[in-house]
């Protein structure tokens, strides 16, 4: 395993950290002050959402860069199954956005149960042949989907794939090159067959997400904890994403309505550092 | 699979689909009551929680009968591990409590994290030592376990196990006859993985739990659905169940703050029955 304890330059902020995935959240920083604050702490990279690009995302992509980070993704697509599916158009105009900024990766949150259906079988069914014309589209632009799986808490609305087992099964069948997996320690951590899933899956994990599982965790969506605050076994989590070869960027992701999204991101971002080299 | 269309004798209801498992809910109908309403509508059976019970366990199990049904469990064991653990006494007075309703089945709810651990592998291991010593004291009061796995999002404070198939494998592991597991829809809905699982396990469900799993769920714990509202594939999992044996009671248990418990008891048991033939 890494050794993360004299060197962050693997971490990546996830913007949502900042309450920016959600209006009336968050401190309302502009991508520039973030860039600047995370560049001035040693962060590897950014992750930004949409919402946060709009027009700008050459522009915004080189001024990562410039401070000499990387974009390491862009969430998300809209969703590409259920009742709130984006459609075609939609889910290619993240694709374009994603290839403006330079991101290498591109997140998807499937969408949960198809209307007129029950379970999740003919859900996936629609999904992976979606997911098989999408595939192409982002590859022509260098943009990877990183298929990430949710904590089944968020089934019937939100997604079809519920563990890390199922959202690779899903590559397998389509087999496109620049289709892989997300693994999120807030979807994952109770998955005791986790490291077993990942040893198959060499190249295929394209994102690990930092968070902790709150003991007493309050709401579904923002009640995420800071590393170290919570009862997920970080430092097993990792090492399993490493023992199958993932050397790629750590991206802290915390929706946290009540606790970090009401205090100052500088000290947020402070925080994250510290707990990063202590705990993750 | 059994014909519910015209027969609802399996039916069983969970005392908490009218509230009566939290202080403050429900429109706190007498034992006496609720026994009454069940046998008029032709119920098979009844589960109660224990803060009904109190000292009078004999009583409301010779009244269940004499009005023709069965008291087909017991909720629950205090948690097993965790913070918030029981203790022996408190569970072996469960125990004495199910075999004084004459209840042949008493759920367990496992419990989280043990405080100081990270996971959920060394809470295991204590659970396992725990229950070891506990299914003798029940098997010499004619009291079944029903191991209860909860959805992954209780695991902190409430769970250590996650799916039925880690339940079955403590089940193995222990080895103990009265000791099975619980499978119920608000838990196991979305693992597509579960038929597979069940058919390894003839004689060891020891008890199914109906309500739906809504599209939009807003809230972990009290927001389940009525059967037929949801997105559960409620057909599907009968058939798993039963495919693997099991022809007991069907049990319906809905914790429903915003909804189901704020209606009329009797509307509810009425609609109960009705939605079991129709889409159970």
């Amino acid at each position: 395993m890494r050794d993360f304890s004299r060197d962050h330059s693997a971490l990546a902020l996830n913007t949502a950290t900042l309450g920016h995935n959600l209006e009336g959240h968050g401190a309302g920083w502009s991508p520039e002050r973030v860039i600047d604050a995370c560049a001035a702490r040693g962060y590897g990279g950014i992750v930004f959402w949409r919402r946060e690009i709009g027009a700008r995302a050459v522009d915004i992509g080189n001024r990562v860069r410039a401070a000499g980070m990387q974009v390491s993704g862009l969430c998300r697509t809209p969703f590409i199954v259920g009742r709130d599916a984006g459609g075609g158009d939609a889910v290619r105009a993240s694709i374009d956005m994603a290839a403006a900024l330079g991101a290498p990766m591109l997140t998807v949150v499937t969408g949960g149960t198809e209307p007129g259906t029950r379970g999740v079988l003919e859900t996936r069914k629609i999904l992976a042949d979606r997911l098989s014309r999408i595939a192409p589209y982002a590859a022509d632009r260098g943009v990877g989907l990183a298929l990430e799986p949710l904590n089944p808490m968020f089934g019937g609305n939100r997604t079809c794939l519920f563990t890390t087992a199922e959202a690779f099964d899903l590559c397998d069948q389509i087999g496109a090159p620049n289709l892989g997996v997300a693994v999120d320690v807030y979807h994952v951590w109770w998955d005791t067959r986790l490291a077993q899933t990942l040893q198959r899956t060499t190249g295929r994990i394209f994102g690990y997400h930092l968070c902790d599982w709150l003991e007493n965790t309050t709401d579904m969506l923002l009640d995420r904890g800071m590393m170290g605050d919570g009862v997920a076994d970080l430092r097993a989590l990792r090492g399993a994403v490493e023992g199958a070869g993932y050397v790629g960027p750590c991206e802290v992701e915390i929706f946290s309505a009540r606790d970090w999204w009401q205090r100052d991101p500088a000290d947020v971002l402070d925080i994250i550092v510290d707990r990063f080299r202590a705990h993750c």
